[in-house]
């Protein structure tokens, strides 16, 4: 079910508080978008594979740009055009593990 | 060291020989640019996991951008500001793994 702006930005300050630094997850252009930083290219990658658990548990897919130790995330719900509760859980999966 | 255009074009014939299907490498904006695909989001990570032994290996990192099963590889040497036999090899590695 697709959530409201005013949801969106209520479960963003929710899941910002989980955040590490200065790096806050945004809603911008319809999704929900942070940039990853790590030590190491080998930390990136770890990371994405720990993430893919999820993905394939939720079957929930994101769009992530690596480059060297960066990864640019990027979540929406394709099906519905918008930002789910699947987004959420996703990120806030994203957040624990990085 | 810069490999010129035509070195570059010359070596895009080489690699794409060994292509399957009907997507080959091109050289555009200044990097060598694929889109590989998947039968399944599992299946493109592991090919990324393949692929990250000679990312280390070659100390040379790609810009790919991962979404369900597919993955956009862009690669250039950026402390040369362009292509070198860096690119080609690691070009060459993923194409094999594919």
């Amino acid at each position: 079910m697709l959530l409201t702006t005013e949801q969106i930005e209520q479960k963003l300050v929710l899941l910002n508080q989980l955040s590490v630094g200065n790096n806050p997850w945004q809603f911008l252009q319809g999704q929900l978008i942070k940039t990853f930083h790590f030590a190491t290219f080998d930390e990136a990658l770890s990371w994405m594979n720990d993430v893919a658990i999820y993905i394939e548990k939720f079957d929930h897919h994101p769009e992530w740009l690596n480059i060297y130790n960066k990864v640019e995330v990027k979540l929406m719900t394709h099906q519905e055009k918008g930002i789910t509760h699947l987004d959420f859980d996703l990120a806030q999966k994203m957040q624990k593990l990085a």
